[in-house]
């Protein structure tokens, strides 16, 4: 294996990674190569003030970190999978383009927390960095989440940055996700005597009618607005063509904003469908933007634009969980993630890197 | 092969007849039996007034009728299918009920049809025995509705009884069946940021309310209230659980009464779901009761019970279709059929032997 060369130009950093292909659950190859690197890495710059970096692997995920008794510490994190390819590998440039499965999502941003490990002999803050595995799948499958039950202590810090593509935007905290199914039902009949059944389908009708009628919230938090929403994802009902159905599921997601738990959420959910029976599928919490944290502050004033809340759940999450502010900051663009164009401007991640590199090396 | 014995009592035939397994679609051993058993009882009697049986075999159809000259004519129809066998053979007899797969529907209806080809030498009517296949499988099988395509000459008549099972009412015409798909669109979105979207199950909010506040009606022909419903019988809607939804569908049956066509009902189907798009899926004809029609009439008055409605689909619409008055009238028990426990009374399969025997002996 040709190693990884850490201090190349960061654009062709991302080629790089982005040639070790890396859908969830094939990991290994990229992550030996970033284990390499960092220990390699490490070795290097013993004689440095940096010192050596402690590596960890924890299954495909590779962790390191500096020791240099700063009085601060900064995570850099990102995932090292990728969803399927879909025949646009190898890399490719076109002008300021760079084309390939992952470039935007996320190995620019990969590139860049690998290039500064190499070539930031003296940060304002102590480094953590953690590339992981399986984040583009089921959520008990990911990495992040797996070193923050085995290792929790690798993650501690005053600020975690993920470098998921945000277009060079601070986008702040995010919001929490939850899952329940509101549940009708009623009595089987034959539908050429519907009169002796009762049909659950109908029953619904209140149900989506609330739907129609909700209006979410905005909430404003540290400056950032986090917009809510209540919907249905699903609905099924039915036994067969001649049978008044007794059953009917609507499965319902609610994006709810950082000022409210889980639980809180929970709750909500169950009061805007009172009356009905309501079963939660699954949750997971809000972000809060803490962007007053002092090594938050300093960041945004270091990238030098309005932070903005993240719509959608990201890992910032469970960094959330572990009482860790944590923005999400990367040179991708979302909205070509998980496309067959998926490209990202190769301009914007030496950007990224230099925002980055500045506010590492002053402490903001 | 031991011939059946169409002069035996009729519980002893209607047992035999169940012993014969005959689930949808290998009821080739039940047919050959009763053509069988049609073919030597014309030529027992070809002496006699009744004259040789003409047979005739379609598939596993199998017809036969008489042809005296008399002035009006009478079909027996009944299928020879079952649903499948539920550990309920062979047939047992405890006490005054006859326990079996088929014993209601509707092999005791089948044991009159063939006892009367047996002991009837004298009919007022001439008299048409129609026996089928695939009665309790998807319309498109038939082998009444195949008989028609084939055949339609061999269903004609001035009156046609179906002996489904009724427990030994006259139940007249019946309702017509359609079945069309409600078609609600969107836009998708994630759900996070659900604004971007238009959710297609919310849409369905005011088709479930149409539906749960319509108001079928009665309708009286002939003395026959036959009683409508509209009703889902199927939704389904949604992408993933994170996934604005952007279709919905919603199924819905319309059952009704014999004023209408289906060409009518659709029509109201329509203007119901006025608004929007609705596809048929497909539908059935209604069957009138007919009862003012002399072989129907005289019917009526041989069995002595008011005749009710048909709150069903059944085969009598096909005959209706070909312009024959048509009712269902047979010894089982509706409750009964396709349950594990069918059974059926054997005094009531004799009371409608004794009530068909009456009817066609005299001219009513």
């Amino acid at each position: 294996m040709r190693g990884l060369d850490l201090a190349a130009d960061v654009g062709a950093l991302t080629a790089a990674l982005v040639d070790l292909p890396s859908v969830s659950g094939s990991e290994s190859e990229l992550a030996d190569a970033v284990e390499d690197a960092l220990r390699r890495q490490g070795r290097h710059s013993r004689q440095g003030r940096q010192g050596r970096l402690e590596v960890h692997r924890d299954g495909d995920a590779v962790l390191a970190r500096t020791d240099a008794g700063r009085p601060r510490r900064v995570v850099l994190a990102g995932h090292l999978d990728t969803v399927p390819v879909a025949d646009n590998l190898p890399a490719r440039v076109e002008g300021d383009l760079l084309y390939g499965c992952g470039t935007s999502d996320m190995k620019s941003g990969v590139a860049v927390m690998l290039r500064l490990a190499a070539t930031l002999p003296d940060p304002a803050y102590d480094l953590t960095w953690v590339c992981y595995d399986n984040e583009e799948v089921e959520a008990a499958k990911n990495g992040l989440g797996r070193v923050a039950r085995n290792s929790p202590d690798w993650l501690d810090a005053d600020l975690a940055i993920v470098l998921e593509p945000t277009a060079g935007m601070v986008e702040a905290g995010c919001q929490g996700t939850l899952r329940a199914t509101v549940h009708l039902s009623g009595r089987r009949a034959h539908s050429a005597r519907s009169w002796l059944g009762s049909n659950a389908i109908h029953a619904a009708a209140p149900v989506l009618a609330r739907l129609a009628d909700y209006r979410p919230r905005s909430v404003e938090i540290d400056g950032c607005t986090y917009r809510e929403g209540l919907n249905a994802v699903g609905i099924s009902g039915g036994v067969a063509g001649n049978v008044i159905p007794d059953a009917c599921a609507v499965d319902v997601n609610y994006r709810f904003a950082p000022d409210r738990t889980e639980q809180a959420a929970l709750a909500h959910v169950r009061d805007v469908f009172g009356g009905y029976e309501v079963t939660l599928v699954d949750s997971a919490p809000s972000a809060p933007p803490s962007l007053a944290a002092p090594a938050a502050a300093a960041f945004v004033a270091a990238v030098g634009t309005a932070p903005v809340a993240k719509q959608g759940w990201t890992d910032v999450a469970r960094f959330a969980v572990l009482g860790i502010p944590a923005v999400n900051y990367g040179p991708g663009d979302p909205n070509l993630a998980h496309t067959r164009e998926e490209h990202v401007l190769v301009p914007r991640i030496t950007e990224c890197e230099r925002t980055l590199r500045a506010y590492l090396s002053t402490g903001g």
